[in-house]
């Protein structure tokens, strides 16, 4: 009644962010979803989004797919880091319907 | 110390999410929390917020549950998938405070 | 080639956010992402962010970190709390860069 999946969770610069979802797309995954993100803390430091309402600096992309799906995005891990991304983690998931994904 | 519950991640439209969280109050959800998604790709092709400033068209509603009431949701299947979610995932997490959730 | 980390998520007053930050900072976390929050239903009732356009209540804190410093932050739970946290929740979850966690 469940399917096992993988959640893969992505920030990156807002920029830069069409390069992850056209290689998620490429790779197979079925669909992604786009947060904006208000602040962040990493590597270079305290980032906040500039501009109220909306217009942030970084994005989390979040994008559930198989995991034959998720073995191409880690083995494509040179390209998505083309896109500089801030964090990449992958969560085990389960869907309702696994034909969506 | 920590305690095992369920994480259900659920994309919706924002016109529908009443639905999912009246669904998920009534089957013992003690709380949930819903996110602006600025922006998706899904069965239905690419989907932006229209609005600048945070009217999206989907948003995320998070909830954290007890394996039985995560049961519970996964039962309700037929009637949380009439508010045509694009996404329902569940995912295994732990939490500080038993008697919150 | 993927590295095994803890995904923590907390649910705050945006007011109590810097509190939690630091901590997360002090702990030895290497960074966090911060989501703004739509709206929320919890043991105080219904809450959503009054203001169109950003400013609101709640947000989401993000955190991907080793076992180690999760352990730390577990320990840390009394000081965590006086953030007055709506959810704090840990997964299990991979990273591609061991290096930036």
């Amino acid at each position: 009644m469940i399917h096992a999946r993988k959640r893969i969770e992505i920030v990156v610069e807002q920029l830069h962010a069409g390069t992850v979802t056209e290689l998620l797309d490429r790779l197979g995954a079925s669909g992604w979803t786009m947060l904006p993100v208000l602040a962040g803390r990493g590597r270079q430091g305290l980032r906040q989004g500039g501009v109220p309402g909306g217009v942030m600096d970084n994005v989390m992309i979040v994008c559930i797919v198989t995991a034959d799906t998720a073995d191409r995005v880690i083995a494509a891990r040179e390209e998505l880091l083309d896109a500089r991304p801030a964090i990449i983690s992958l969560t085990d998931c389960a869907v309702l319907r696994a034909e969506h994904f």
